[in-house]
């Protein structure tokens, strides 16, 4: 049943009135803070060789073009100057026009949440993480792997609200497969917008479907069709169908946000080998080619509209054609990839990603290498951060612990090193004494409690006490700290006068049949 | 027994002997190559605050002082122009000493192997890996975890060995405590030269014991003592015992080994609240006053005797004492000890380290986020870059081939990406048509051989593949390996002359009663 009884809607909102207590009480986690670059991004090209890349991609754009699978989208690109050919649906670009329509794309903008304190910085040195999104199955230790389904959903959504380094509801956690698809769209972003107050995105398939999610936001903003176009609210992103092709329900979707002054982003999925050349200047020059397609799209629309440089070049194991990620060609890609949009000034979102199949050491290592290369390469948005498992057919909730900690040890990381008489502690060592120890110092005791990053899960008990607490292995951890953070969530407060109106809409739009569900 | 029966020597030279074919041939490996850094080092202190750090160690060096517990070596700082305390042993340095001696040490050199194609150039854009050394217990998933013994100090060579990602015997990698202790360092020294053909470490306590050492890295060799005192072939490690205490026995090792001009790495081992300020700067600014003073010794001991500054600053749980390690504040003491190095011109020692008791996703992040800063920060030689597990209390089997499978990934990431038109692949994308795919394209067909890395424990099977194949966790895949390393093994040829010289040096050495043991 995808329809919510009147009851259990009030009973969720008695539950909300009074829920105002401080969450996180039981669990130490970082503050709810953007983290922010610190240091300059990695180049892993030079000038000559990213322009070059450029270049190519140009080329592509020139001499063969990408297949647009919409009229609407088709029409408005012949009348900005594409050429057009109307038989094969190709679209070529002169780079002229390709390289002026760059200039109108913002290089920063807000994306404002329900809660105006979790609105988001995108661009520059702003950095959001966004939690998994979209996998049709979803697991955990005690039950193991299911598919998708609504009370998952929803509780993913709880932890994506709990944990403060998970800034974006980057689309449904996972995919509630037990909703009705003609009004799935309608509940899920009811969802996003109770069960959490942080910004949330927009499937960007069919063009009503859009525009329902967007009047939602609307709605759980509370302002008005001006505001909302003047305050980008939702987010949504566009996978192009590589090679160069873009999918015309997509198309839709995009101009819908698009005109409605939406953040779009454009990320083309180029496995290296696969759905692009085998090597990586090759598929990063197809990776660029189809995001400044997508960019070009989204500026004809409205020009100014804010567009999010998308990157997603991996490779597959040749050997059975299956993705891989995290893998030491997703470093560099992740890194030039951000090369590449900041030559654009654009924004740039990249993803925290694995191919394992459970919560070991291979999902663990894979994780950290993404992350290495999304925060050398300057990511500003890292999608899938939090709860991605199997290549993304899986939402982990033991690994969406386990990487809530990756992110904030990584967000403790961009944390500048303090070099001042204070932090130089002669005194200390004077105090500790030749061979002394540093506990007992008077700069201990000021700084203890919060001298470093204390971790979620990292066991470091010595080998006999681990060994007689049963030797623990760090999925368990991560099993107990999901649990305890259900527990600990707090529904975040929603005006009663916004809920009636979200349920009104959702109703008004279920009355008349939801979207079509014929493709 | 620690002293091996003629016969055990005899069937192990057969087997030397007929030991001649190319190892690898059942697991795919990286060749033999150190990697280079490819890209500059991250930056994360500015010149100024760098400076600062620099300014705070000449201070503590200069109005503090460190601790000497040598008669030798305090005579000869005092003849150097170093203000002696014979009472308290204090000795405290003037800043332009201090600054004077960092000129006289060479900022690059090569460590000797045995085998000459596996001599390694330090310092510089160069890379080392070390395999894990002196841990007193060892592990492996099979027999669980043990005291240190030979069949295993053995078996963790002969895997150092097989994997070319192992570049240094960076010492004994567990401790054979079966071995009697009078002549242990003869019988390991021994296992060192024959079961690898590696560049090896020695342990720089007693000056006796290192010079036998020593002689026996000059008959492993074959070169005369001239020639041993031109081409450094001994690597050792002097952990200072902070807060400013240099060991008596270390001291006579490290005399004995400069004065030989073997390779001397002086690295304190600076937890910031336990052996250091809590702070990051003030724990640095020790560390670099303890590898200065360390510096200063080897250089007045023989003025451009190499020296590799070394850096160990982590940080404890404040909550229970224990040392954490692969943590954020790990990472950033890991890249600004680069920055300090490279102040100096020196090679710089790092390590790649963890705290978990078990190969789980813990072992994984802690040991990545460690990768991340040894290589953003340039360092030249990682120690115990494979097999450290438990905070360094054990070398683990399964870790060991984890670890190579990392180091290998982070060699691979730092192999540039190239640039051309054969690599931009546009024919490619042309020869895939829109919407098609690469896998039959002339490029693929080309390159697909070797265009990716080929991990040896990454398991990108489906998930239905994957559980009917058992579900198969990371360290199973790794303990496969090691077994399969372990009998591809093939020991290194040897000229049976200088065997017969090693085995003569190891029988002097133990009629004479071996080192004393009476401390």
């Amino acid at each position: 049943m995808a329809r919510e009884t009147g009851s259990a809607r009030r009973q969720r909102r008695r539950r909300a009135a009074s829920g105002n207590a401080p969450a996180g009480v039981a669990i130490k986690q970082l503050p709810w803070q953007q983290p922010e670059l610190t240091f300059p991004p990695q180049e892993l090209l030079n000038q000559e060789q990213l322009d070059t890349i450029h270049e190519a991609s140009l080329k592509i754009l020139k001499d063969i073009g990408m297949e647009f699978m919409s009229a609407d989208a088709r029409d408005r690109l012949k009348k900005a100057g594409a050429d057009v050919n109307e038989e094969t649906h190709m679209v070529r670009f002169d780079p002229a026009m390709v390289e002026e329509l760059i200039q109108t794309a913002p290089s920063m903008f807000t994306l404002h949440a329900r809660n105006p304190e979790k609105s988001l910085k995108i661009g520059g040195r702003y950095i959001v993480n966004g939690c998994v999104s979209s996998p049709p199955n979803v697991s955990c230790m005690d039950k193991g792997r299911r598919p998708g389904n609504t009370e998952d959903f929803q509780n993913l959504l709880r932890l994506s609200q709990y944990f403060n380094i998970i800034h974006l509801i980057g689309g449904y956690p996972v995919e509630p497969l037990d909703r009705a698809v003609s009004t799935r769209h309608l509940h899920n972003t009811r969802d996003m917008l109770t069960l959490t107050d942080k910004a949330i995105s927009v499937y960007c398939i069919w063009g009503s479907r859009v525009s329902d999610a967007i009047e939602m936001a609307r709605i759980g903003r509370g302002v008005s069709n001006e505001q909302l176009e003047a305050e980008p609210s939702c987010f949504t992103v566009i996978n192009t169908n590589s090679p160069l092709k873009f999918d015309g329900m997509m198309l839709e979707g995009l101009i819908e946000m698009s005109s409605r002054n939406q953040v779009v982003c454009v990320t083309p999925f180029t496995l290296a080998g696969a759905m692009a050349p085998i090597t990586l200047a090759g598929a990063l020059a197809q990776q660029n080619a189809e995001a400044l397609a997508g960019l070009v799209m989204t500026q004809i629309v409205r020009p100014g509209s804010p567009f999010v440089y998308g990157g997603f070049t991996s490779n597959v194991d040749m050997k059975s054609g299956a993705p891989a990620f995290g893998t030491p060609e997703y470093m560099k890609t992740a890194i030039i990839g951000g090369q590449l949009a900041r030559r654009y000034n654009l924004p740039y979102r990249t993803s925290g990603v694995n191919a394992s199949n459970t919560v070991d050491a291979q999902a663990a290592y894979e994780s950290v290498f993404s992350l290495w290369g999304t925060t050398m390469g300057g990511g500003n948005i890292i999608k899938h951060a939090a709860g991605w498992l199997e290549g993304g057919l899986v939402a982990s909730y033991e690994k969406l612990i386990l990487d809530v900690d990756l992110l904030q040890m990584v967000s403790e990381f961009l944390k500048p090193v303090i070099v001042d008489k204070d932090t130089l502690g002669f005194d200390s060592i004077v105090e500790a004494g030749v061979g002394g120890h540093f506990f007992g110092t008077t700069l201990t005791q000021e700084r203890y409690k919060d001298a470093f990053y204390a971790p979620l899960i990292s066991d470091w008990r010595n080998y006999e006490s681990w060994e007689e607490a049963g030797s623990p292995r760090a999925w368990q951890k991560a099993n107990k700290i999901w649990k305890q953070a259900l527990e600990d969530y707090v529904e975040p407060p929603i005006e009663s006068a916004i809920l009636e109106e979200l349920d009104a809409h959702i109703d008004k739009i279920s009355e008349a049949g939801g979207i079509a569900t014929d493709f």
